[in-house]
C-alpha cells in the first residue's frame, strides 16, 4: 500500500500530509463529505465510527464518535469554514482533549490520468500540541485510514464503471 | 493608550497578541460579541463596521463588514468552533485574500484587581501568511482597536456603575 508523504518541520505548528488516490477527484470529495461513506473509511480498522453530524457546506459543523472493542468511545467534533470540491478548512478537536483544536485545510488536486492527490495541512495552536499529535502515532493511524480510504474508491470506481 | 505585547517567533505559523483591560472579563465578553457593540470598537476610526452576522455560539459563524472614506469595502468572516466566558475559538478570512484563513484563540482571564487580561492567538496556514499579516501594519490596526474597545468598555463600565 502506498503511504502518505509526511512533512513536519521542526519548531514549527504544522504538519502537512500528502497522498495520492487513484481516484477522480468527484469521488474522493464524497468519500470525504458523504456521512454514510465516512464510516466506511475513517479510522482504525478495530473501530468503528459513527457520523453523529456532517454538514459539508460553509458553517456547517461535523462530529464523529469512535467506539473499539474494549467499550471506549472517542469523540471529534468541529466547524467547516469552508467547503468546495478543491478545498475543504475546517476545524478539528479531539473531545479527550479539549480547547485543543487544529485548523485543517485539504486541498484536492486532479492530475492529468485521473488520480486525485490529497493534501492536508494542519496547523496546531502551539507546537507543543503539534509535537504531541507526532508523538501520538497519528501517522500510522492516518495510513490506515488512508488504506481503508483506497478501498472503498476502488470499490466506488467500480459500482460507477 | 496601552500598548498590546506581540509575539511573533521568526519561522513559526504564529502570532501572540496580549493587552490588559481596565474591566471584568463579563464586560469584556459582552463587547466582543454583541452585535450592537462590535461595531462601536471594531477595525479603525476612520472606517465604519457593519456586524452583517454574529452569532457567539458553537458552531455559529460571523461575517463583518468595514466601508472606508473612499467608497471602498472590506468583508471578514469566519465560524466560531467554540465560545466560552474564558475562551473563544474561531476561524478569520479577509475577504480579499480568499482561501487565506486563521484560526484564532481568543483567551480572558480576569485578575484580581477586576481587571481582564485578552491573549489572542492567531495561527495561519503558513509562515508565509503569517509575515505577511506582521508586514500588513495589523499591529497598529489592532492597537487602534483596542484602544476603542478601551474607551467602549469605560462607557459600559460607567454606565453599569
Amino acid at each position: 500500500m502506498a503511504k502518505a508523504d509526511l512533512i513536519a518541520e521542526p519548531g514549527t505548528h504544522e504538519i502537512i500530509m500528502t497522498r495520492t488516490f487513484n481516484a477522480p477527484r468527484d469521488l474522493l470529495f464524497k468519500a470525504m463529505t458523504d456521512p454514510d461513506l465516512v464510516p466506511q473509511w475513517w479510522g482504525q480498522r478495530a473501530n468503528s465510527t459513527t457520523v453523529a453530524r456532517l454538514e459539508a457546506r460553509d458553517g456547517g459543523s461535523w462530529r464523529f464518535v469512535q467506539n473499539d472493542a474494549h467499550g471506549n468511545e472517542f469523540g471529534f467534533h468541529g466547524v467547516y469554514h469552508s467547503v468546495s470540491l478543491d478545498k475543504i478548512i475546517d476545524t478539528f478537536e479531539w473531545e479527550g482533549l479539549p480547547g485543543h483544536v487544529i485548523l485543517e485545510t485539504m486541498t484536492l488536486e486532479e492530475t492529468e490520468n485521473g488520480q486525485t492527490t490529497l493534501t492536508v495541512s494542519s496547523v496546531f495552536q502551539s507546537v507543543v500540541d503539534r509535537d504531541g499529535m507526532l508523538m501520538s502515532g497519528m501517522e500510522g493511524g492516518s495510513n490506515e485510514s488512508y488504506d481503508r480510504l483506497d478501498e472503498l474508491l476502488e470499490k466506488m470506481y467500480a459500482s460507477k464503471a
